[in-house]
């Protein structure tokens, strides 16, 4: 059974407590379940790990690349600045799908622009998280070739 | 059966014709009707329709909101200057889905901004004409009042 | 009898319907009545109409060359990209006065430059539907030499 | 009966002697007295006064607050640049309509941003006195409740 | 005999009339049919079309992909706008010359840059209907393979 | 019989030697030779040089106004910086076409302003030799006064 | 007893009553006799003064430097714009502290910058009428050279 | 007793030893000394620390949401890039003050933008190891309900 | 004798005191005399005098229209920013010319840009005091209209 | 006696023929007999030069220091571009005063800049051939060691 | 011995697996064991280190600043955003020589800036690993004292 | 034997007399003599030339790629403006090394760009006279085909 990792970046080990009404009542752990359930549905084992630190990311995305067939990451307030981590996803070759809670367009000038997109395969935005079990389907299509 | 709109902007009935490596080999009628497959699958009646013409697509966009609970929407060439069309999503009241076939955010400078983004609720991006399943599925959530 | 055109651009069609809090709770058809009459009581035809089309109001521009005195013209959301209807705006030989229902400066940064103010003689802004009546007034004035 | 305050920034004293192929052959007194007559007709008192100095004009929009029930204002070329007026506009609560001779659209490029138009609440430009005139019926509209 | 389509956007059917200081004194039907004439002398058949809406022209450029070898392409005030137009060349693969009657980069800043020729293999300005007659001159060169 | 100048600017020497596939594989003495002959069948004198230096091509430009009827002129990568080469085409009064080989709007961003073309009449760019052609036909038809 | 000057600009004689939301509900003399009391038990003696004139303020910045011991200077709208108070505050020897009530760089983006920050030792935003207290605070340790 | 926490960002434990000039002669301990005891003055505990590392940073911030009152944070070099420690501050809802040693404001242009500013409540800089210390008075009148 | 202004903006009155190594050691009332001095050696009435106030130069350069022949204007710290001083200048008909004692053009950069020097006919800087004596040369040539 | 260049940059070899309502009537030989002239009245050698080349200026400039007490330069073109010839006027130890015919701020944007004034001590511009002869006053009044 | 620092910063770690088109075939541990021998060859002794955190890289550049003689440093990623980086190479007091392998000004826009290099003394790019052997080199001339 | 080129650009040789503190006291001879001193212990012959002239450099450039194996150039004040200069770079197709004497880097902001390195396989600076020597060093492993 194929791997993907489900990554997560800063601040968002506080979901469901940090404003609600932007990035919903849920738990980062609850997320977290219902994607291993989705995951196993699609016939993907889901694995889902996050860290406030840019540099264990990196690791993260490092390490990934051995053993996981793609990845679905949010890379939370590193995406607008990270040119670290916009290497990271170049230098490893598994595809990296970039989610957002939110629809970063609708929020702050800042954040309307992504480090991260131009070396990701694709991205989704602004569905909760509903943006995640999107980005573990279309990882299920892209594995198994389904993609036109 | 609630009906989403599947809408589609300039060069989009081109599909399949224009620069395959990138937009792929499909027609935009072969995607349309595994579009309406899809929605079928997922109990939503799918309707499908293109116009090259700003204000063509502007009309439509008013029009659905009587009749359709959705829209899936690619704008093409339109996505990155038209207020008009941001009007028009504003306008009506219906939640409307951003998507995109290829990565907008590695191809010119001027593709990167989208007018469009700020006013839809969500974007998917980058997986050809997944994308537009993806958008389905995603509407399909939300009419279910299954976002989080 | 002069005749004037007053003309809307894309989406206010939707008056009264689309956002009440910020374009007031008339429809268009009403405000063209209470235009009408307004011109009467001033001794001038007015004549509206509406298109979402770019090119259809640079053909109604064009037109009204020849059976007009004067054009009192809010561009929507044209207002702010569009070279092609400045172009129109100066190749017709009668004036045109640019209006909108709200205060064009106090909303997003797009929306506060206009392609279309430098060609036109003068602007009215923030009014809602009184805009519009403020306009007939000015054409008005003109129109008989009233202008200092 | 209702006052309302016509009030002109720098330079505005020397209308009619300065460039009056931009500005008209008009003086500020023979403008006030058609301003005091056109407000007579429609039930308005209109007082007039002008001043180079930034803070005299700040100081005047202050008192303006007490007696006055609204300000047509041409703020001439502190328009561009006062952050200081803007704040005085913002403080006082009575409507502010904001008046220009010229198109200030179609002038040199520093002229067409006003740090003014943000706070206030419309603003009308380009028709030579009338303008001023314009104004005033525009504030006799919104002080009887007639604005859409 | 090859065909060519010279393909004229918006405002230009007001050839003759509008700024003829700029834009000269013929009349659009005028140059066609010089440029009918010159296509002759070439071996060339010459076909013309104008259109002021921008979703128009593209569906002209792309029927044009069956039956034309190459476009000579005035796109007025899109030019300097239109992603859609520039999509709509790229797409068909025939050889599309751009050209203007005046010298766009002695204008308003706003017509320096042009959205559409880097698209173009090529392009001419400021030659008056001079421009048109050079592009059909430059197409017969490259459909005969003379281009060095 | 009237004559004209051809004027190259830097690195115009080492044509057919650089990057054939971006600028053909002609010489820049095959080129003048063919341009020659065109001018003779069209009643003009062609003359041609060429120089790396910045000053001597504006000494150039000063001597043509004495002998020559116009000039072709391709400024190279002079094209973008040079206030002193505008200011000697606008200080000579016969006419200055701008040729290209390539087309400049599709290469790097640096490339797309020409500080030359705001005083040139008119330009011509990415037809290979064929600009340099087209120039000296354009030049002829003005020479002629058959500009519409 | 050594004396300090409190300086308050454009539209701060209408504290209290402006935006309380904001700014607080003390008015300009309620805090000013707080901040009397404050110097007194910090051994300074407080003198406040207020204008709505950039050049008045520039009269007093001058007239301090012969009688005062440093400054607490709330610029107001001038803080974004005036070269001239920056060169007042430069040309005086004593030290200047910025206050501000609100905290700037939450507000409109032209507040973000302040012209007078760099020429001033020491910047206080965003506590109320405290950022005021704390100025007179910070400038007795300055003046008992108890800065580390 | 409340307690409030003073965090320390990249390199400032290196004070006293870095650019004594700038940054003064205390050593970061001996300065935190000091803290501890104004806390006591004013019936606060102090708690310490330092990090170089951005994300730890932010796991303290997010720790100290549970135990601390307040914040007096000195983001170092973070302050002009770091969107994570952004969000991190306004996920945690407890009072944040920003300090600097230095007036970033008259140091590199890169340094006038502060990243945190907006979310922070207020801000202090330029008064040495002082502005610890009125960070410190400020939160004390904060959570005393002190601020006006 | 013809009469002109010296006229001196926002903190001149301080020269002598304010940084001598920027602006030399001499006083406004020193300078003075000594180019009153030189008017009479030029046969010209100097009259000298300085504001702190933007709106009170204005009022003097209203006056000197009509008993001045020309104006040496030192705008201070207002050069950067009044357009209202840009108005006047431009209002009134008798030669301004522009002068600085330093070399404004090697200080910050927000001194590179000079408002004022657009409607002056000239400008002089980075003499020192010589820039008014030279500035007096220069109008004495204008006024006997030996200028070139 | 001392002596002192007059050195022109590219096209002034054209003045009087070129543009003589912007540069005047005045050839540069009459232009360079009246500053002769003017030197021996101030008891100075003046020694003029004129060069298209950009190199050619920089040779002159570097012998220049060698015999040369001062220099009038008239950069022309180069002024707004020519970091090589700023870093030549850096290099040499005399002063360099910078002249120019017309006001350059009037004028198009780019020539708004000068790359040259930043190391040039001092500046004059706007009064034609009468720009010169400032700068020769100017020079005779450094070298006496008269500036304050 | 002197012994230097050859630091690493993120995806450094993957050379030779990473890109080699781009970044060369030799793993980070094979171009570390050339260093220490040129070193060996140069009498210095060479330590090498790598991080994917910028903090650890931060910790690491401080801690070399008691042992260390210099530092051959090549940031990675962190090259264009890390003002904390560049923090801690001010504060240490040891030479430090930026490298990269590839040349950072032919590759995306955002490489094309340097937070680093303003604060190291010098910078070496586009060598392949020969890019650390010469920063070796130039260390080595730099603590011998040879460098001119 | 191979050869390679030593070339300056403008103001290079006042090398030693020219700000001894920013570009060393050692003059362009004695550099040069060193540098070919350090060729021949690499086994290269190294040839030295300057020139102040832009077309001159191209000349040189534009013959070395006959007789030259490489070039290590120091562009001087062109490094910065001179598209001309890059282009010669990409016609020839010997290495070309870009090396500065100081750290441009840290100096003006305009010297922060280079035109030159985009097209350069490589740079170096800050290292004083010890720049060329290293790129010296550097060239003879290039063609030793030791770049990894």
């Amino acid at each position: 059974m194929k791997i993907i990792l489900v990554l997560n970046g800063p601040n968002l080990n506080l979901l469901g407590e940090r404003e609600p009404g932007v990035y919903g009542s849920l738990s980062l752990n609850e997320i977290n379940e219902m994607l291993v359930a989705e995951g196993i549905a699609l016939g993907l084992e889901v694995k889902t790990t996050q860290s406030n630190q840019e540099g264990v990311l990196i690791d993260l995305l490092q390490d990934a690349r051995v053993w996981a067939s793609g990845v679905v990451f949010n890379p939370g307030g590193y995406t607008h600045t990270s040119v670290a981590l916009r290497d990271a996803i170049s230098a490893i070759r598994i595809p990296v799908v970039e989610v957002h809670l939110s629809n970063i367009y609708s929020r702050e000038e800042f954040r309307h622009h992504s480090m991260i997109s131009a070396v990701c395969a694709s991205s989704i935005a602004g569905f909760g998280w509903q943006s995640y079990r999107l980005g573990i389907i279309a990882l299920a299509a892209i594995l198994m070739g389904k993609q036109g």
